[in-house]
């Protein structure tokens, strides 16, 4: 599903369509094969063996989803090279950070708000920031969508909306855990959808919808949930944290993607830092809040399985908040650390970047029918046979 | 689901893709929220709370599919205050329908026939009744498809064919009950795209095939059995009900849709009396039907599972069939009066309804990339960067 | 799933879209019902009654991918009469082939390697042989992909993709058997996604992708491993025949399916041998060598589930792999004899087949909006209000 989802949220760019299709299937495909064996490594390694089964694909797919979101901070200014190097780099410390997380802090976080959505989008950013590109404005005539192109992402939009209650609730305890999970996304989704719609109309100064936020801060619902969606945090506080995410999200595509171009020289294509990064953040600090209040009343006997360490009494929901917090901070450490460093080694000359008047473009990287120019002039005038004949 | 399949569906409109997707993804999610509330007050009021889960959610959903529907007979004719004022009205009615039928007079609909498709499509076309507009003729060089607008198009189709099995058996009985839903509704779809398919090139002057009988008339398969899919329909018997459908949809598209709308002043711009109106009427008589031929000896131990109140003694198959032709009876009335109020209610001035010239068209609500003169002129002319960077 | 997975696959041809996704509708709807029926006649005869189920749907589907595939072969170069004829003698052949397969000689082939890929591919293959057209340059100029028809083309890989784990393990036995496949198909799949990438930059001149390799190369690791995915390959097993899967299918679509045209005269418009016919042979070949591997000691009691007349001592590991290639070898006949008599039957004159300049092209079986000459100048000068309203 992630792949769905990511592949064609991407494929706003004009003339990026293929290397934004293609270049997430072959990371998806890496990231899946490479992150099976990093986690085998650090969580089932029994005999010399690693165990490998459902459980193991969903951890891969979540390690996928993360080098995704970095990849949209840095789309259309890389090229495959540095992109393969990133996932190999990113993969690993994905594996590291998230083994940190969850075997030794006893972190909770089905959903990633941390592991996977603030770790991912972090480490993009800065990424983005060490590649800094002065001259992108040379590449700015095709950074911009057109109509086709909002209509294929918003089948991205359409496909990670649905599978976003099913998507956090996987790796959850079967039965009133996974339901709970589920139902919390959904209504945090619903609520950032109308959010955004509503301050979308708002903030433009005609009254009329943006697109580009109606396909991305309507998720921010479910980014949002991603580590208290397993817990109790009701229908309403659902709801809450929901439309937060959608304003705060919107809120960032208007007013803080350029400022962060403008002052902090962080080029952020796709506005990861308003769809996972900051709804990111709000979703870990919700799940510290959360996770502070639960008690033995309020869950039952699924203490057990959303809070085992609070169950057996090794720690009170006090303690549980403070390690959420910790796990915080540590992952947001090594985003920014791991994506600088990364930052750096994809600025070998060997990997061979674009130029910066060649940035957003298919042509460098896939054999295009028509070579656009064609196209201008309309279907009819494209002359070259398929190759597959 | 429902999203995809609706969204897609009505994207066939040239300079209308944003709305369609857009304003059902808007419609949806207050939709989900609000018949959450309503339905809850109406079934599972316990003790002040309202329970939820699961089963709470797939009625959400259907409610949501019956919101989608009427907005396909006003697409392009109502700006978003009025969708959303519509919304509300026609949850809370969808809610008091649905208790009258199920909880009130022990009606079966599991997939719907009556209160999903019959409701929304006559709901939906008296409130286009009521909004009649004299001069839509102004608008209608924005009112064809063109050619990727179709393939979008056939993406809402094909994925609403794929789960429709799973939409209709969605609420019924674990197990005999769930397969036989699902299989009767395959065979009725496969049935209804052959006959459109030979129908749609019959009635043609040339042969030739039109692309708005195959994304919609095969469809109608499967509304044709959302009331007795869950009942001992046999595979021949669902076949035939498909073939039937199929014709009568294909039929509609061709002959009655233009004679609706310079007769009866109604402008149903998705066709969806052909869709879901007739087809949902013609369900709902085989439900009749259906019902009335039920005997213990045909279901055996799954008739406490279909038809409990049979089963208790307290039915006879014939007074079953009765209180379904009521059903069909009270939605038909709650869709006609519901719409037309609904319509007087829409018309005022405060709600902001588009100009007559001004229907079909996205940059009244929309911050189109391009605003369309580039497009036509290719995608190279574009010159604005895009917001997110 | 097969319907949006193989209808978008076929929309890469500039001109020929409605009809890839229409006619792929068509055909499944009447392939699923065909099939029922003849696979109803040779395996679940009960006392005159056919026994319908999940199961039966299960088949259907397949039997109608194999449809699909033979569909690939002859795109844009057959009427609808031809291949409703195709339809009906395929789908009886396939089912012949298969009970002689699985219920004659034992064969085991979950994922249909040799049912579905081998026979479907030759099947058409040899079909495209016998209505050879000379002149098919004439339409060459259609035979081009655009921009956008390539992306509607990667909705297609990325669906199949995602489903291939479901669709090969569907048929498995519940429990560790259908988990051992879908990983196994996992596995592949990424495999044959890298390698296709790889090899498809390497082997252009300038290092360039090309999408059709990745619309198509990147699934033959799920073609591979349809026979052995359910038997103990391991991963690594997995892997590797992913890699080969990969290589072979892009190495033919560069350098066979020209040979092909020229010199043996098939005309193959989806390069259906490079992603069905290789791999499929090749995975058929493969579940030889690993059947002979097959021993009590690997499978444990999963033995029985996989290789029930190895558990019960009716075979021995060396006599499975023999029926296995006979099992081949009875589906190469079957289809290329199948396929050649087909394609006499489908030349008869009453059929309708387009003239040689009227290949791949919408307008002689759709009524197209705007005839494309209008959208050549851009969507504003479409003119004809659409027959819905």
């Amino acid at each position: 599903m992630v792949f769905v989802g990511f592949g064609f949220l991407m494929v706003f760019l004009q003339r990026y369509g293929f290397s934004s299709v293609g270049f997430t299937f072959l990371l998806a495909a890496l990231a899946l094969q490479w992150s099976t064996l990093v986690q085998g490594f650090l969580h089932s390694l029994h005999g010399g063996h690693i165990l490998v089964g459902v459980e193991s694909m969903i951890n891969a797919d979540f390690c996928a989803a993360s080098v995704l979101i970095s990849f949209g901070a840095i789309l259309g200014k890389t090229g495959p090279a540095q992109l393969l190097l990133m996932t190999l780099l990113e993969v690993a410390l994905f594996g590291i950070n998230e083994f940190v997380l969850l075997n030794l802090l006893g972190v909770r976080d089905a959903g990633g708000s941390m592991t996977i959505h603030t770790f991912g989008a972090y480490f993009g950013l800065f990424l983005s920031r060490v590649l800094y590109r002065r001259q992108l404005e040379k590449s700015k005539h095709r950074q911009g969508s057109i109509y086709h192109s909002d209509l294929f992402a918003m089948i991205g939009t359409i496909f990670l909306w649905i599978f976003w209650p099913s998507f956090n609730s996987a790796p959850t305890a079967l039965g009133d855990t996974q339901h709970r999970t589920a139902l919390n996304t959904y209504y945090s989704l619903t609520a950032s959808t109308l959010s955004t719609f509503a301050l979308s109309a708002l903030i433009s100064g005609d009254g009329r919808l943006d697109m580009v936020h109606v396909q991305n801060a309507a998720l921010a619902g479910g980014v949002v949930v991603g580590t208290s969606g397993e817990m109790m945090l009701t229908p309403f506080g659902a709801l809450a944290a929901g439309f937060l995410a959608g304003t705060v999200s919107t809120l960032g595509y208007k007013f803080l993607t350029p400022v962060l171009e403008s002052k902090l020289k962080i080029q952020d294509t796709c506005g990861v830092h308003n769809l996972h990064g900051m709804p990111g953040v709000l979703g870990a600090l919700l799940g510290v809040l959360v996770a502070g209040l639960a008690t033995h009343d309020a869950y039952g006997d699924g203490l057990e399985s959303v809070f085992p360490l609070i169950a057996e009494g090794q720690r009170t929901a006090r303690s549980q908040a403070i390690y959420q917090l910790f796990g915080l901070l540590v992952t947001l450490v090594l985003a920014i650390v791991g994506g600088s460093l990364g930052g750096l080694l994809l600025r070998l000359p060997c990997l061979d970047a674009p130029p910066d008047s060649e940035c957003y473009e298919d042509q460098i990287y896939w054999e295009v029918p028509g070579e656009y120019e064609n196209e201008a002039q309309g279907p009819l005038s494209v002359e070259e046979p398929d190759t597959r004949a």
